[in-house]
C-alpha cells in the first residue's frame, strides 16, 4: 500500500501520535489558507467515511448524510437568508413610514398597511386614511400649513438621527465588522484569507438590526451590499454545524460562494443573476459542485422571500456598489470621529431630502418611477404632458407630446436630486455603518438617464424634420422612451463602478423583466466598460481591496513581466542564506531556537546543508505543536534529542537521548518551480493552484522560497515600475 | 538582465540561431498543445511590440492596432456568423416549402413570402393564395382527393431524400468533418488538442449547405449544434487573419471560445445564454477578458440576424444536443454504408412523419406551439376545449374546462409522436450528416409535458374536490397551464441531456420570455441534474468525448483516489529506465539514435546519469529542428560532435569536433512534482495549468514523467476499479 497521507498529516501507523494534534490545521488570524493542502485533507476525510461506510449500516446511513449535508447547508441558508431579507424588508418598511407618522390602530403598522386593514378607505384615496397620522397631526392637530410642515420636518430629522445614532452606536460597541458593505472583505476570504469574526454570530445579528436602521434613516445608501454579508455569516454559521465544513477551511469557501449566491438573490429577487454576480464578482474557487449548490441555495432563498413578502412583487430592491471615492474620504478629520460623523451626514441628508420629492422617498421607489413609462393613467408629475385634442398627432400617440409644467418642474428637482444623490453618497460612503452603494449608484445613472430621455423626446417632437428622427419617428409609433433610457443609465453608471458584465445585464432583467431590452443593456455594459477602463482597470471591490492592503490575488490582473522566480525569490543576494531544517541531524534545542529567531510560516527540510536536497516542507505552527506535544507526552524526549524527518531514525551513538520522529508533519509534496521559471508562470501557479508559498530550486538544489505575499510585492513593484503596459493587454 | 528566453525559445544573442526555426512553436496533429508555453510566447510577443511601440509613431499605432485586433476579430465573428445564421433560416425557410408546394410568381419565395406579396391574399385565408401551388396542384391540377394527398406525399418524400442524398454527399466528399454537431469536437479543441481541418474553410463551407439541406429534408434534427461549429469555423477563420491569433494556439483558443458564445447566441436569439454555454458548458480557459468579448462578439451577431430577419421575432429556434445513444449505433451494420443509411432513415422518417401533423410540421413549430397557453382566439387543436354557456364556472376562466374531442385526437397524435421521435433521434443522431439534438430533445420533454399538464388539467376539472386542487384552483384563476407544463418538460429534458444549468434556465428565458417562471425552470433544472446523475454523471458531450478517445481532462470530474505520483509516472517498475539526455556529453549520433528509437514527445536533460539531477526539458520536435538546421547550416557539425545544453561548451580534448550549443531548445523551467505528492494534486496541476507533461522527482533526483495521457489512462482505470466512489462525493 502506497503511503499517502504525508500530505494531509494523517496517517503512518508507526507515529507515535495516531491522532492529529488539537488545532493541527487550523490557520491563524490574518493569514492565507494552503488550498491544496484544505482539498487534499478533505479527501482524506472522504476517504475514510467511505472504507469505513462498507463496516456496518449506521456507518453507511452516516456516510449518506454526509454526502448531502452540502445540500441540507444550503437550504437552510436559503430558508434563514430569505427570511432575515424579508424581516429586513417588513421592518424597514415601518421605520421609514414611522418617521412621517403612526398608526393609531397598531403601531406596528406601516402607512400601507395601516390604511389597508382601515374600513375608511377607498381605493382612490388609498394614501389617506384617518388611522394614520402625520405626526403633526398627532401632536399639534393640524395637517397643513407651514407649522404643521415644520414639525413633521423636524420629526423627520429627529427620527433620522435617533436611527442613526442606534446603528453607529450598536456597531461600535458590539461588531466593529458590521459597517460597510463586506464585498471586498467577502471576497479576500474567498480568496482564502482569514478573518475570525468577520462572519461570526455577532456581526450577524448586528448587521442585521443596524442595517434596518440605516436604511430607514434615509441615508444615501442601499442595503444590497450588507445582505450578501449577512447572507455569509448565515453561511459560516450553518457551516460549523457540519464537522465537514466546519473543519476545513475551503470546503467552508465553497459554502460561502453559494451563501453570497443567495445574498444576491434576495437583494434583488434575482437567483440567476445571484450565481453569476458570486461566480463572476467574489468567487475564487468555483467548482462545478459550487455552481450547482448556489444555484439551489439561490432558489430556496428567492422562494423563501416570496413567501414572506406581504407586498407582493414590489420587489425593486437593486444591488449594492461601493462608489469611487473612499481613499478621498479616509483622510477627512472627521473619520475619527465615527459617531459624531455619523450624526452629521444624516443630519445634512435628512435636512436636504426632505423638501425635493425625489429624494424623499426611497431611493427604490425613486428608481422605479424613472424606469416607469407613462401609461395614460399615470400621475406622476414626469409624465404631465400636455394632451391637446386639437393638435393633428393622434392622441394614443402618448409618448411623443409636448412637455408640460410638470416635467420642466419633474426636470429641475431631478437635476437638484442628482447633485445631491452624488455628494452626499460620497460622504455616506464608509463611515463606520453598514451600507451599500449599489441603489445609490443605479439611481444616479437613473436619473441622469432619464433628464437624457427627456430631453431627446422634446428634441424629437419639436424637430421632427432632422434626418435620424425623420425614420425613428413615424406617427403611432413609439420613438422615444425615457424610461428605457433610465434603465440603461442605471445599466451603465453600475457597470462603471463594479464593472459586472453578465451577471449585472442578467440581475437587470430579472429586476425590470424587460428581455426585450437586451442588446441596449449589453451596449450599455461594454461601453461603460470601455469608459471605465481609460480611467483604470480596477473596479470597485479591487480598489477597497488594494485600499485595505488584503493579500488579494486577483485573477483579472495579468502580469507581463520579463522577471523571473530567482528575481523575486528570498534570500535576496547578500541576505542571510535560507533558514533550513536538515532531515536528521537537528537537535530539538537547535529547532526550538530557529523558531525562536525567525517569524517564518514554515521551514524548508533538506537532505544535508551540504547537498542541499529538497525532500520536504514542515510548518511553524505543526512544528511547535508536535515538539510541545512530544515533550510532554513522549518519554526521553530532551532538548538535545536528535529530530528526524526520514522513515528510519538516523544511527545514533550508544548513550544518545531517544530520537524525535516528526516525519508526520513533513510535507512530503512541497511545490516546487526552478529558479529560471518565468513569474508570470509562478503569478499563474498561484493563482489557480491557491498556494501560500512555493520553493525555488535549481539542478534540486534548494535555492529560495517564494510567498503569496512576495508575489504581491512584486506585482505592485512592477505596476509601479511600468503602468503603461496594463493598458496594452 | 535576466535571461527570460529560455522557455519561450526566444532570446539568447550567443546562440548560432538568432530566429526560431520555422515551424517551431506549432504542434502536430492529434497533438496537446502546452498552455503555459503558449501564454508565455504571447506575452514575449506582446512585450516586443510595446517596447517597439516607443521607438516611432508607426510602431506606436501598429501596437495600438494589436491591442484592438482583438475587439476587431470579435466584431467579425459576430457579423458573418449573424448573417450565416439569417441565410440559413431564409434558406430552410424555402427548402422546406419546398417540400409542399412552389410559389408560380417567383420559385424562391417560401410560401409565406409567396403569399405576402400576393394582391389577392386577405388575412384570413393567408395560408391560401393561388400563386402557391401545391405540387398535386402543379402537376395534376388537383389540390383535393385521395390522389392529390399520395402525389403530395410522394412529392414529399422525394424532395426529403433528394435533400438528404445531397447533403451526405457532400460531407462524405468534400468534409467529412462537417458531421455531427461538432460540440464535443469543439470542447477538445477548446481544452487544447489540435484537429487540423476541422475548423477549416471547406467544413465552414459545407457545413453551412449541409446544415440547410438536412434541416430541410425534414429529419429529427435541430440545427443548432452546428451552427457553434459553424461559428467557430468562421472564429478561425478570422484569427488566421491576424499574427497575435493565428501563431498562438493558446490565444486562438480564446478566439473560439468567444465564437461559440457567438454561435449560441445566433442558433436561439439568446446572447447572454450563449455567453454563459460558452463559459460553463464549453470553455476550458476563459480569462474575464475572453467573457468581454464573448459578450461583444454574442452582441453584435443577435444584432445581425436580428437585422437580417425577415420573420421579425419568430425566433424560437433552440439549441442543439446529442442523445444517449450514439454508442448503441456505433454496431449497427449500416453505419458502414452512410449515404445508404442516410437515404434509409430519411425514407422512414418522412414517410412516417407526414400523416401526423405533429411530426410533419417543423419541430420548432412544434414547440412553439406546445408551449402556447390556449387564449381565446386560439384555433389549435390542442385548444378544442367545451365552452359550455350554461355551465357553473364562468367562461372566461379559459383554462379550466373540460377537454373536447380535438384535445383528445391531439393527445394520441402527440403520443405517437413522442414515440416516434424519440426512436428516430436515436437513429438520425451520428449520421454523417451535420445534426443537433438540441431541438429533438427538446420537443420530446415538450410533448411529454404537455401531455402531463392537460391531464393535470382534466383532473383538477372533474376532481375539484380533492384537497390538493381545492386551494390551488379557486374560481376564476388560473390553475393549471399546460403550456408551462410543455416548457418546464423541455428544461428538463435539456438538463437531463447536456447538464446544463444556469445557462439552460438563462436561454430558456430568453427564447421563451417567460421570466416569471423562473423558480420552476431551476425546480426542473435541478431535479432532471438530480435524477440524471442517478445513472451517471457524464453529461451528452463527455460521454461523446469519452467515445471518441478525446484526450480530455475534465474539469468537472473528481480524482478522490489515494494513489501517488509515483504510482502513475514512467518508467514503471521493472521497465527500463526513462529515456534522458546529459547536459554536456551526448553525441549527435547519440540523440539521433535515441529519437528514432523512442517516440516520446520530449526528453528531460539531467546533469549527468549519476546524479539524475534534472536541469531541463528538451521537445523532440525541436530536437530534430535544430539538429537539422545545424547540420545543413552550421559549419563542423558532425555525427560526433558533443551536444550541450549549458551556458559555455564543456572542456573537450583538443581535436574533438566542434560541439552544438542547444540552450535555446532547452526548457529551463519544466514542472516538477515529488513522488509522494497525491494523484488529486496532480490532476488539480494538469487541469488548471493545463500542462503536457510533468516531470517526477525525490530530493532532487530525477524519477520519472507523467503525461496527460497516462493522468487520463490512470482516472479510467481508478474509476472503473470503483466506481462507487464517484457516487459520494
Amino acid at each position: 500500500m502506497v503511503n499517502a497521507g504525508a500530505m494531509s498529516g494523517s496517517g503512518n501507523l508507526m507515529d507515535f501520535l495516531d491522532e492529529p494534534f488539537p488545532d493541527v490545521g487550523t490557520y491563524e488570524d490574518f493569514h492565507t489558507i494552503d488550498w491544496l493542502r484544505e482539498k487534499s485533507r478533505d479527501t482524506d476525510r472522504h476517504r475514510k467515511i467511505t472504507s469505513k461506510s462498507k463496516e456496518s449500516i449506521w456507518e453507511f446511513i452516516k456516510s449518506l448524510l454526509d454526502a448531502w449535508s452540502g445540500w441540507v447547508v444550503m437550504l437552510l441558508i436559503g430558508l434563514l437568508a430569505g427570511t432575515l431579507a424579508g424581516v429586513i424588508d417588513l421592518a424597514v418598511d415601518w421605520m421609514t413610514d414611522l418617521k412621517e407618522g403612526v398608526c393609531l390602530s397598531a403601531f406596528w403598522y406601516s402607512h400601507e398597511q395601516c390604511c389597508w386593514t382601515s374600513n375608511e378607505t377607498t381605493f382612490e384615496d388609498r394614501d389617506k386614511c384617518p388611522l394614520w397620522q402625520k405626526w403633526s397631526e398627532l401632536l399639534v392637530n393640524q395637517s397643513e400649513g407651514a407649522s404643521a410642515y415644520i414639525l413633521n420636518y423636524l420629526m423627520y430629522i429627529l427620527w433620522a438621527l435617533l436611527f442613526a445614532f442606534l446603528a453607529v452606536s450598536l456597531v461600535r460597541v458590539f461588531a466593529p465588522y458590521a459597517c460597510g458593505s463586506g464585498i471586498p472583505e467577502i471576497k479576500t476570504i474567498l480568496s482564502g484569507f482569514i478573518i475570525r469574526g468577520y462572519l461570526g454570530k455577532w456581526t450577524l445579528l448586528i448587521k442585521t438590526v443596524t442595517l434596518v436602521l440605516v436604511v430607514s434613516s434615509g441615508l444615501s445608501l442601499g442595503k444590497e451590499g450588507p445582505l450578501v454579508h449577512v447572507a455569509c455569516c448565515c453561511g459560516n454559521f450553518f457551516s460549523s454545524l457540519f464537522s465537514k465544513y466546519s473543519k476545513n477551511e475551503g470546503k467552508r469557501r465553497e459554502v460561502l460562494s453559494a451563501a453570497a449566491a443567495a445574498g444576491v438573490s434576495v437583494a434583488f429577487g434575482a437567483p440567476i443573476g445571484g450565481v453569476l454576480f458570486s461566480l463572476e464578482e467574489v468567487s475564487y474557487y468555483f467548482p462545478l459542485k459550487t455552481l450547482w449548490r448556489s444555484f439551489f441555495a439561490a432558489l430556496v432563498a428567492a422562494f423563501t422571500l416570496r413567501s414572506i413578502n406581504p407586498f407582493g412583487n414590489s420587489r425593486l430592491v437593486l444591488f449594492y456598489v461601493e462608489y469611487h471615492t473612499p481613499w478621498r474620504r479616509k483622510t477627512t478629520k472627521l473619520g475619527k470621529y465615527p459617531v459624531l460623523e455619523v450624526i452629521a451626514v444624516t443630519a445634512i441628508t435628512a435636512i436636504i431630502a426632505y423638501p425635493n420629492p425625489y429624494t424623499r422617498r426611497s431611493t427604490s421607489e425613486l428608481i422605479s418611477e424613472l424606469f416607469n413609462d407613462c401609461g395614460a393613467l399615470e400621475s406622476s408629475q414626469l409624465c404631465d404632458y400636455i394632451n391637446d385634442p386639437n393638435m393633428t398627432r393622434p392622441v394614443d400617440d402618448i409618448p411623443d407630446r409636448p412637455a408640460g409644467v410638470g416635467v420642466y418642474t419633474a426636470m429641475w428637482q431631478l437635476a437638484l436630486a442628482l447633485i445631491f444623490k452624488i455628494v452626499i453618497t460620497i460622504f455616506t460612503f464608509g463611515m463606520k455603518i453598514p451600507s451599500g452603494l449599489f441603489i445609490p449608484s443605479m439611481a444616479v445613472g437613473a436619473m441622469a438617464g432619464r433628464m437624457v430621455g427627456i430631453g431627446v423626446e422634446q428634441l424629437a417632437y419639436h424637430h421632427h424634420d432632422w434626418i435620424i428622427f425623420r425614420n425613428w419617428c413615424r406617427p403611432g409609433a413609439d420613438c422615444v422612451t425615457p424610461g428605457l433610457y433610465a434603465m440603461v443609465g442605471a445599466a451603465a453608471c453600475l457597470g462603471g463602478v463594479t464593472r459586472m458584465t453578465v451577471s449585472l445585464v442578467v440581475i437587470m432583467f430579472e429586476l425590470t423583466g424587460g428581455l426585450e431590452y437586451i442588446v441596449p443593456l449589453m451596449a450599455a455594459a461594454v461601453t461603460s466598460k470601455w469608459v471605465a477602463d481609460a480611467f483604470g482597470k480596477e473596479g470597485i471591490y479591487e480598489a477597497h481591496i488594494h485600499l485595505n492592503g488584503y493579500p488579494f490575488l486577483d485573477v483579472k490582473d495579468e502580469f507581463t513581466h520579463r522577471t523571473l522566480a530567482t528575481d523575486v525569490m528570498r534570500p535576496r543576494r547578500g541576505e542571510p542564506p535560507l533558514s533550513v531544517l536538515t532531515q536528521d541531524s537537528m537537535t530539538v534545542e537547535d529547532v526550538e531556537t530557529l523558531i525562536k529567531e525567525t517569524d517564518y510560516n514554515g521551514f524548508p527540510v533538506v537532505v544535508s546543508r551540504d547537498s542541499e536536497r529538497l525532500i520536504g516542507f514542515a510548518q511553524r505552527r505543526e512544528l511547535i505543536l508536535a515538539i510541545k506535544n512530544a515533550r510532554q507526552r513522549q518519554e526521553g524526549i530532551v532538548s538535545n534529542s536528535i529530530m528526524y524527518f526520514t522513515e528510519e531514525p538516523p544511527e545514533l551513538p550508544a548513550n544518545s537521548p531517544h530520537p524525535l520522529k516528526l516525519r508526520r508533519v513533513l510535507n512530503l509534496s512541497p511545490f516546487t518551480v526552478t529558479d529560471h521559471t518565468p513569474m508570470e508562470t509562478v503569478v499563474d501557479i498561484f493563482r489557480k493552484l491557491g498556494l501560500r508559498q512555493c520553493l525555488v530550486t535549481r539542478s534540486g538544489r534548494l535555492l529560495g522560497i517564494i510567498t503569496k505575499k512576495d508575489v504581491l510585492r512584486h506585482m505592485a513593484q512592477m505596476a509601479n515600475q511600468d503602468p503603461e503596459s496594463i493598458m496594452f493587454n
